[in-house]
């Protein structure tokens, strides 16, 4: 009975389509995790870097960083949906919906939508849609993520398989509910750090980020606990593990490239959705982080005349410059070094 | 002159029963140290991680980690008591008091209640008393610890051997005096990860609590300086040493092992006293922390339906998985790997 | 065109005397930055330590850390500036004009006032002056910063050569501008730290501050993202640099010998000018910081009762100790290990 007090997190056979789990543990978000997000990160974007900037467009203060928003929420789901994951295998369908600001308080609950065992009968892929809520019970974020689970045991008996539809991407129609309406007007471009607007990008425009950060274990140890994601392939050095030791959460390159993305996106201040994401490869300590971006497509929202949204496919690496737009070899395969593919929605003032 | 206003600390000789040392200096705390202390161990209790948590149940806000209090009370001391210590011996008849919110800013005062010299002349063993203040003057939290200390001198007089008469436990009356009456009702145990209450625990109950965590220079040396630690050993690798490298402050292998015990003590919401505590062993950067705990004693609390208090004995070792539950030898002395044994009382939901 | 969004910085030949540079992106100070500042460096003044000390005395509330407001300014700048120096060649008359508290914004303005081309025409010294201005326009800080910046094109004509005057010195009657009056008889010496006054330091009096700290890649990083400023030399590990690794921004070096003067300097709480300062040889992680100080000059502050100033030189070395004060060889070079000199105005209570 003891040892049933410690969870070791659920298995393939544990989850069934339809399943609902409600996640531990609300979490208060203050200004104290937006200077820590900052010291991990760096990033430069004057609506959440400033809280006279922010008012000054039409929010009553700088709200969060998105990701802070999205790795918190994951971080929740972590100890019910991925502590025996093998990988994670993507994302879809990620919205921000709200903004949050210092002081709400997230908590996250997730519907399992897909289950899907694998041929080999040791592990299976698990459909997931979670959402994010402040304190008033609102969302604020949604997505679906899928991921390798281990089989606790390889004789349970296999599910039917349920594959969900989703979405290539987020229609552009469902993008910047988490922006209220500004005065571009008083956006002042000099101070953000660009002049370019929404309208100043084209489709299929590169842009290599020049910077990178060299990732340390501390840095990403912090992070990651700062979000509470207790996934073990994070922490234990001294366990053994098929990894060359620690690995870092995905997230924190997914932040790292963000920040990075300043230098040519300055004024991208928002992630409206996230349409799809892949972790290519594994990251550890001592890699350093470089990035690029393609615009894939500029859409006008909705209703929207002070915004628009750039769909921007972000390409991570690792100790490997981005001068060249590093993705594909041209046999098709990812590109020696790459760590990150992501398809994301940027708004932009326009 | 001049190099007196640099202080070097006490030694042993310094020291006199009936002594009392205010030290410098108040720090107040706020949600950044809350957000640092999560990133540095990533607790997840949720009365501390959420405002709303902690107001449905009867708190003003989501109060202060007890270990952060704790530490930050005990770092004030150091200047003043282990500057020249050669080991911190033990702990006892440590309460908290009060709870500390963000905004409050905390003071420490000491009184020397006994000195025994060691028979090599050297050094000896000073025992104080610590207490925590607010900026309103009360009392937060009271602890005696007892530590080895160098003599400035080998000649100097040894003084009369005062040993103080310490408590073996602290009393269950004398338990949750920092828990406001709290709406058990309204605690959602889904929320907080686990359904176990305190009815639900067993004397004699051993637990595992499977996680680990690699510890990190940059993660100690922030640690122990956001409490204003400022003793040499954590901090140094270049003076010569007897130790192999900078050693962890004993409170950061604490939090990490308070931490890593919310698998399996999720409602254990708050650190009521430590009835005794010892540092085993020496901890080093690079070593990996696991921790498991035995339910010791059950009790309810004096004129409290709301709350009850387990006595716990926390074990952590380094570079050891805890499965076993290692902590003596067959001959009675300590396990391999094993770095802190720890005896302190927790208050639950009833 | 896609490339030039992404900024590569200035080079010599961009900079012209008379030119004015409004710096992104404003940055809000919180009490986030405060402990993230706290435990990089570990400080102990008691009037940025603790509210409740700072109001006894006057202040609204604990004031940031100066050089905290010193480096969110100057990190400001880097993009514009200094993106492209070779070295950082020296500061001078930089003064604090108004206090800073949490929840203000920062933003910085710089004016060109100087260039001057390298004789081997690859290179030039820019000097610029830079205020630093808070959320209503008030400026909180300038400085005067020369650096060796590299040219874009050897062929590029020469500018006229313009060289600054700078005083060697602020003058005192030009210090206190960010400190309220203050009620000396309630600044509490015993909770600051130690009994010294400003009438307690002699000039020529030497301090060695006895404690050290062993810097490590994550601290140096997290403190120089935490300032946004994101000079490629501060970063990346992977690309070849003429250097042994990544370089510590010397503003760091600044801090921790700042964060070690304590020890001496208790209750110099205000760095009301810096007059001048040199970063004598790089500082790379691994490395440990040491610091003495030495009192050049004692100077009431015209019209101020409460508070007098000490002209200190401040000297950090790395991986040596300062009991003997170095800073010269006999021939009048730097003595081995000397990483910083600096000589500034602190504040102090009468």
């Amino acid at each position: 009975m003891s040892e049933a007090k410690a969870r070791r997190g659920n298995y393939f056979e544990d989850f069934s389509v339809g399943q609902v789990i409600e996640h531990a543990a609300p979490r208060t978000l203050s200004s104290g995790d937006v200077a820590l997000y900052m010291g991990l990160y760096g990033p430069r974007f004057a609506v959440q870097s400033s809280d006279a900037f922010a008012r000054a467009i039409g929010y009553p203060g700088a709200p969060l960083d998105d990701l802070l928003v999205f790795h918190t929420v994951f971080g929740k789901t972590v100890a019910d949906i991925s502590l025996n994951a093998i990988a994670n295998l993507g994302y879809a369908e990620c919205r921000f919906l709200r903004p949050v600001y210092p002081g709400d308080t997230l908590s996250a609950v997730s519907e399992i939508i897909g289950v899907r065992e694998n041929s080999n009968g040791a592990s299976g892929v698990v459909y997931v849609r979670t959402f994010g809520r402040n304190q008033r019970g609102n969302r604020v974020l949604s997505y679906v993520r899928w991921v390798m689970v281990r089989k606790r045991d390889r004789l349970a008996a296999a599910p039917s398989a349920v594959v969900p539809e989703l979405a290539a991407k987020v229609e552009p129609a469902d993008l910047g509910a988490a922006v209220p309406n500004l005065d571009v007007a008083r956006y002042d471009f000099a101070l953000a750090g660009a002049p370019h607007r929404w309208g100043d990008y084209a489709e299929g425009e590169r842009i290599d980020h020049l910077d990178a950060m060299t990732l340390e274990e501390a840095e990403h140890q912090i992070a990651t606990r700062l979000y509470q994601n207790t996934a073990r392939v994070h922490f234990n050095h001294h366990e053994p593990s098929p990894f060359k030791g620690r690995l870092v959460y995905g997230g924190v390159v997914i932040s790292l490239a963000r920040a990075l993305s300043y230098n040519g996106l300055a004024n991208a201040f928002h992630i409206a959705a996230i349409n799809a994401g892949r972790h290519v490869g594994p990251c550890h300590a001592g890699e350093t982080i470089y990035a690029w971006s393609q615009i894939l497509e500029k859409a006008e929202i909705p209703g929207r005349s002070d915004i628009g949204a750039l769909r921007v496919r972000l390409t991570a690496t690792k100790n490997r410059s981005c001068a060249d737009h590093p993705l594909f070899t041209p046999t098709g395969a990812y590109a020696e070094g790459v760590l990150l593919d992501l398809d994301w929605w940027l708004a932009m003032p326009r």
